[in-house]
C-alpha cells in the first residue's frame, strides 16, 4: 500500500481480497471467464450469490424469517422503496440524526407528504448527538426509520431503541458488519455496499418475510422487494461483479473472526485516534463522547485555514480522502473493517508531528 | 482464452481490457488505490467518468443537446422511469417485438394503465420478424417505444422508423455500439451495460435535454433523470468500477476504429454463422432474413433432444452459454463487439463436425 485511503466510500477493501480478484481476473476458478463475464444464470454465478448470502447470514446471525436481497441503486433508492413497500395505512416516523437521515425523510415526505413525520431531530445541535425519540403511541406508525451510523457527522447508535408495536427500519450503510446488532430488533435493514462491504453498485436489504408484497400492484417492479424475494435477486441482471467481490470480503471477515473480531479491531483503531485527539492541544472531536462512531471519525483544529493545511500536507504524505464533508468541514477519518491499524498508527504520528510543526503541542 | 463465452449478458469483455484491469487492480494509475477504492468525489474518478462520457459521445456521435447519464438498476428499472419521466398528457405507444419490449410495455401499463397502448406486436409470428408500426396520428403519443435488437429472439431494426410529431424511445441494450444509428432519430436511448459495454450494474441513458425534469415533483428522486443531469450522475455513489471498466472498453473501441469498424467485424462474424446455418442440413434460423440480428443469433436443429445434445457437447468442447433462452429453445450465439472472430470460426467448425457425427451432413 503506497497510501492510506480514509475515504468514506467507496472505501478501502482488504488487500487479500484485491489480490484474489487480481489473480483470477481473467479466469474465475479456472473457467476461462472473468467473474465480470459470468452469466447471472450460470451455475458459477449461482454459487457466488448463494455463498454470499449464506456468508452474510452467518456473519450477521440473520434469522431464517428474514430475506437477504441484492439490489442496485444505493441507499438513495431505498429512501423511496421503503415507504413505497412498508407504508400501509399509518405513518412513518423519521429520526433525523444527520444528512442521510434527513434525505431519507425528505424522499419519503416527497412521496407521502401526509404520512411522514419527524420524531427526533439533532439539527439544533449540529448532529453532534443521537437525538432521543419521543413518541406517544407506537401503534400510529407503520415504521420508525433511523440511521445507525452517521457517516458525515460521525455519530452512531450504541444501543438500538426497541419497539414492540411498530417496526424499526435502519440505514446501516456505514456500520453494517462493524457493529454487533441483533437483527430481530429490526423490520428492515439496508446498506450501500461501498463503505463496509464491497464495491459500489450493490445495495443489501435484509427484510422480515411478513413485510413484503403488500403494495406490489402500485409500485415500480424494480422498487418492490417482492420482485427480489420471488426471483432470489435474479429478476434481472444484478451487479454481478460487486456481488462477487463482496462475497470475497464476507469470506475474509469469517476467516478473521467475524463481526465480534471486527468490533474489537475497530475499537482499537478508533480508541487510538480518539485518544490522540483528546490528548492534543490542536485537535478536537465535534461529537459528544456518548455517541462517537467507530467507523467515521471527524476532527477539527478550530481554524479553517489550518484544517486546509493539514489536509494538503496529509495528502502529500500519503493520507488521502481525509477532508471532512463540506457540511461539517475539518477532517474525517473513515476506519471501516478493511482499514488497517497500521494506517491509524501512521495517521496519529503524522497528527502529532503536524501539531509540533505548528508549534501547538503541549 | 480456454473457452468461448457466447453469453447474452453479462458477456465477454475484450481481453486487452481485462488485462489492463488486472494490471492496475491494486493501484489505479499508481495511486496506491484500486479503481474499486476510489472515492466518487475524487479527481481520479472525476476523470474516469468524464472520459467515459466523452468517449461514448465520440463513438456514438452524440449531439450536444443530449445528456449522457450513468445509472443503476438495469433496463428493467428504465421500464418504469421512462413513462414516469416522459409521459405528459398523451399516450405511450409500445412495439412488442420480443420479451423485453413486452416487459417494457407491461411495466408502463402497470403504472399508467389508461395511457399505454401496443401499436405493433410480433407475438402472432413468434417474434421472428420486426412488426410494422401503424398509427394514425403521431400527435396522440408522448413517445413510441421500440427495442432496437431483441436479445432473446434474435431480430433487429436495420432501419429505424422516423417520427416527426412524437418521440422515439429505444431500448438499445443488446446492440448499442454495434449498430450505426443516428442519435437524433431518438428522444431517449437506454442500455444495460452488461451486453455490449462493460460489467453489469451500470445502465446508460442518452436523453435529449428538453425532455427532462417535467415530472420531477411526482416521482422518486432516483428514477428522475433530472437528478442525474443536475449532478452529472453523481447525486449518490454511482457504479464506479463498472464505469471504469466501461471507459476502458470505450477506449478499446476507439482504438480499433469505433462503431463502423465494429459493424464491419460483426457483419463478418454474423455472416460466417448465418451462412453455416443456411448451408447445413441440420441447423435452421427461426428468424426472417430481413430482420436478423448481428449480435444475437439463435439456431435450432428442429429436434429438442438433439439441441440438448448439441449444447452439452459444445460445452464440453469449450463453447459455453450457447443454450437458447427458455422461451425460444435451441441454441443462441451472442456475438457482441468483444467476441472474437476466432470463436465463431471455432463454433462453425464444431457445428459442421457435430452435423457429420450425427450423420446429417449433405
Amino acid at each position: 500500500m503506497t497510501c492510506w485511503n480514509f475515504s468514506a466510500g467507496p472505501a478501502v477493501l482488504p488487500t487479500a481480497v484485491l489480490k484474489k480478484v487480481q489473480d483470477e481476473l481473467l479466469s474465475y476458478q479456472g473457467s476461462g471467464m472473468s467473474a465480470m463475464e459470468l452469466s447471472h444464470r450460470s451455475s458459477l454465478f449461482q454459487h457466488i450469490i448463494t455463498d454470499a448470502e449464506n456468508a452474510l447470514r452467518t456473519l450477521m446471525n440473520i434469522p431464517d424469517n428474514y430475506h437477504v436481497l441484492f439490489l442496485q441503486g444505493g441507499a438513495s433508492t431505498q429512501f423511496a422503496s421503503i415507504p413505497m413497500n412498508l407504508l400501509k395505512d399509518k405513518k412513518a416516523g423519521y429520526v433525523i440524526s444527520g444528512m442521510w437521515g434527513k434525505k431519507a425523510f425528505e424522499e419519503a415526505n416527497k412521496l407521502f407528504p401526509d404520512r411522514t413525520v419527524v420524531i427526533a431531530d439533532s439539527t439544533p445541535n449540529n448532529h453532534t448527538e443521537i437525538p432521543e425519540i419521543h413518541i406517544e403511541n407506537e401503534t400510529e406508525f407503520d415504521y420508525i426509520h433511523i440511521t445507525t451510523n452517521n457517516t458525515i457527522e460521525g455519530t452512531a447508535y450504541h444501543t438500538i431503541p426497541k419497539f414492540k408495536q411498530t417496526l424499526l427500519v435502519a440505514d446501516m450503510s456505514s456500520n453494517i458488519l462493524s457493529a454487533d446488532y441483533d437483527i430481530s430488533d429490526f423490520g428492515l435493514i439496508y446498506a450501500g455496499a461501498q463503505k463496509n462491504i464491497g464495491p459500489a453498485g450493490l445495495t443489501i436489504v435484509i427484510v422480515r418475510e411478513d413485510l413484503i408484497g403488500k403494495n406490489s400492484e402500485h409500485i415500480p417492479t424494480m422498487l418492490d422487494y417482492q420482485t427480489y424475494v420471488k426471483s432470489k435477486s435474479l429478476y434481472n441482471t444484478p451487479s454481478t461483479f460487486p456481488i462477487y467481490v463482496s462475497k470475497l470480503v464476507f469470506d475474509w471477515l469469517l476467516e478473521l473472526g467475524g463481526v465480534p473480531k471486527m468490533l474489537e479491531m475497530n475499537q482499537e483503531k478508533a480508541t487510538l485516534l480518539y485518544s490522540t485527539i483528546s490528548e492534543s492541544n490542536l485537535y478536537t472531536s465535534p461529537v459528544h463522547p456518548d455517541f462517537r462512531s467507530l467507523t467515521n471519525i471527524p476532527f477539527v483544529t478550530g481554524d479553517t485555514e489550518l484544517d486546509k493545511k493539514f489536509v494538503t500536507e496529509a495528502e502529500k504524505a500519503g493520507f488521502v480522502n481525509l477532508k471532512g464533508h463540506r457540511s461539517v468541514g475539518g477532517m474525517r477519518a473513515s476506519l471501516y473493517n478493511a482499514f488497517p491499524l497500521e494506517g491509524v498508527q501512521a495517521l496519529v504520528t503524522f497528527m502529532k508531528e503536524f501539531e509540533q510543526r505548528e508549534g501547538l503541542a503541549k
